[in-house]
């Protein structure tokens, strides 16, 4: 038993890959399951992410059902969309057979409606079978959506004794055991226990006696976020899930959770890049497009509309030429401006750190506003005078207009992701396309009222 | 033993806070440790981060120190500070004695330099003391910094009963016992057992005949951020950390990992926004200014360059005015699509997924920059003409420089990331202020130049 311990920094490097793709060619089969037995499932999916499907399908076929499982949850999600989809239902079937429910169920999830009732009909352990069919119900961002059916739990009439026999049955099934749930007769969630509480106890000691009655659990169909910062805010590794009757019906595990944050992040991250569906760097073009597109239309619709403005003060800008330099510094800083505030409150509300005193809040950006405002206008205000001769009603118009749009900025900014947020939507949306455009119509617009008003044309 | 399951939908309500500080106020100690005797010290720390400097002191010195250091931990962390700071060293000292080591050594961490010395000199647990010493040295980005001491260990040469008795003892100092670690007589790390793995093997077997030697390892200088990549991606819940010799030093635990996650997609995310220091909405307008003003400041320069630019072709502008209509609508299509491009450029770096191609990758964002510019010049050519009458070269001139500011941008966006990794810079910067600003500058340049072409003046 006492091989070398594994070192975790495995790297993916063009050699490896090589190696592989040498191997297959060759048909070489024992060898590349030897080479492959080395890696951790994560890794050899990392390789396949990079070999063609023929050859992934090659390696899939090699290898045994329970390590490919494993590999097919780690691919990439258009990868394993295409190995299924080379997969017969009877082999995506045993694949399932190897996998937790949950991982299961998200499997069957992705399957075109149609292949789906076929490969359920064709997983052998009829167990499995109906507790991957209850998962299929719950919606996939809710904590039904999350949870596994795979779990220890223990009846609070059992003796330690008792327990420990009965667990070793079950921990088999469960990957890793966090708590040990304790349940009443009806089944209900009564209390908790940890491997660590039952090791330490006296064999003849009652779970009734020793279990702890204050456990933590989520609503089936609480929402995944909602879970997630729960799970975070409490440090908890495992929580059960119950229904209305307080029946225990799974648990979700942290690592499912780190999941979950993850991939809230990037989409929170590119939805202020203005990026509207969930994409990677290697997806197509087309993908790529329609994800993108999108936002530099709004963004494109908000330059007509700065030339409609533009064009509608178009005298007064005969007249007053040196202003017309100065709009991409006004549309830049409302911009700027626009995106700091929201990114700051989205980031509080996500975090609850936000109450809804929005008046307080937005006093506080108007302050903040005329704070920058001031320092970017003083150093505006020597540049245009000494560089580009502007006159004085000139540098006062760009001045006073400065300070004014960034403090509308800043007001827009935050009063927006707020009021999202009130009526239920995801503020995290107004951060990119909303704000940035906005911003830049009300900056332009404000800039040139300011103007006929102190240069009066 | 058997009371009610606690709901973990704790709810932080106006009506809570007011009931507290009144409590407070005529000095009711009973009825208020009762009260809070019901929370979980995640939520007391909620309610005290609402409560004034005063107030939290009088509910930190009324509780028992094993609950105010843990509440100590949850506090926001300007909270924090000015809460230590209210407290004499031996009170922080009784305080850190209630924590794992690695909490502890991030308490001290925080204190001012001259406290450190004394809290640490009056632990009394001397074991405690030499471990947070330890701890102290590390770097807190690294795994030293983010590993405790806490950990089951067993030597290969023990047998099951024996380890079992033995961990008894010391899984009572563990919170969460997710692997025993197996070491040799050189206290090497070898293997890991799972507590499962003991439960279910025979009482009279040796460590050595069951422990599993594959076990994954961090280095405790490795960095904090590439811990968490692999945990997460070998979703792991807990680490061991070794040093140089592969002797055992402590271990990593998922909880500390989701901190690590989502600190840095929070500060992902407000570099993006171009704000440069780690802050919170309700933090000081002087801590904000000076978080938000260095973008503004690089815009504003960004826009001062364009007027340059505008300014050095004003005879141009004389004779085709309608060119700076579209001044706004260039530059923000610039911006957005450099913010696209730069945003799944650095998502693509951080989860490693983005390799070393850079000209395929520029190759391929020229493509879909000609086809987002395609899309967006034929609607702005037919705007241009219809609503705003331009002339037949003018509108050319808008679409060619849309298309060409579109590509430009996109190439920007990507290289800049891809160039910033290789040297070691983290490509986040990025995406914000640097993107952003130059291709606002960079994005009128082109549209002049491509207008002095086409129109010839």
């Amino acid at each position: 038993m006492a091989e070398e311990t594994e070192n975790i920094q495995f790297e993916l490097t063009d050699d490896l890959v090589n190696q592989v793709e040498s191997l297959i060619r060759l048909n070489r089969d024992k060898d590349l399951k030897n080479l492959l037995d080395d890696f951790h499932y994560a890794d050899i999916a990392e390789i396949l992410d990079e070999l063609d499907l023929e050859e992934a399908m090659y390696v899939i076929k090699l290898l045994d059902s329970e390590t490919t499982a494993d590999i097919l949850m780690e691919l990439d999600e258009d990868n394993r969309e295409k190995v299924l989809r080379n997969l017969s239902t009877k082999e995506i079937a045993e694949e399932i057979g190897e996998l937790d429910t949950d991982d299961a169920a998200d499997i069957i999830a992705e399957l075109p409606q149609e292949r789906r009732q076929e490969v359920i009909s064709q997983i052998e352990d009829e167990e499995h079978k109906a507790e991957i069919t209850e998962l299929l119900k719950y919606d996939e961002d809710s904590a039904g959506g999350l949870m596994a059916k795979e779990l220890v739990k223990v009846y609070d009439t059992w003796t330690v004794a008792g327990c420990l026999r009965r667990i070793r049955g079950q921990a088999k099934e469960v990957t890793r055991v966090h708590s040990v749930y304790v349940v009443d007769k009806q089944e209900k969630l009564v209390g908790r226990l940890s491997l660590k509480d039952l090791v330490v106890a006296k064999n003849e000691q009652k779970i009734s006696d020793i279990y702890i009655s204050s456990v933590d659990y989520v609503h089936v169909k609480d929402h995944a976020e909602d879970v997630a910062r729960v799970m975070q805010k409490y440090d908890l590794e495992a929580i059960p899930v119950v229904d209305d009757d307080m029946k225990l019906l799974g648990r979700i595990t942290i690592d499912d959770i780190v999941d979950v944050m993850k991939e809230e992040a990037e989409r929170d991250y590119q939805l202020a890049a203005g990026i509207s569906q969930d994409v990677e760097a290697d997806d197509s073009i087309w993908k790529l497009t329609k994800a993108r597109l999108p936002w530099l239309l709004i963004g494109m619709f908000g330059g007509i509309g700065a030339a409609s403005i533009i064009n509608g003060f178009s005298d007064a800008m005969e007249k007053f030429p040196a202003l017309l330099m100065f709009i991409p510094l006004i549309q830049a800083t409302a911009g700027n401006v626009g995106v700091q505030s929201s990114a700051i409150v989205v980031q509080g509300l996500a975090n609850d750190t936000i109450d809804g005193k929005i008046f307080s809040r937005l006093l506080k950006e108007f302050a903040l506003g005329l704070v920058n405002g001031l320092a970017i206008a003083a150093i505006v205000l020597l540049i245009s005078h000494f560089a580009f001769k502007t006159s004085y009603y000139e540098s006062l118009t760009i001045c006073v207009a400065l300070i004014s749009v960034i403090i509308m900025a800043a007001l827009i900014g935050t009063f927006i992701p707020i009021f999202l947020d009130k009526r239920g939507i995801d503020a995290a949306v107004a951060t990119g396309p909303f704000i940035t455009t906005s911003n830049d119509v009300f900056g332009i617009f404000i800039y040139f009222l300011i103007a006929k008003l102190i240069l009066g044309f």
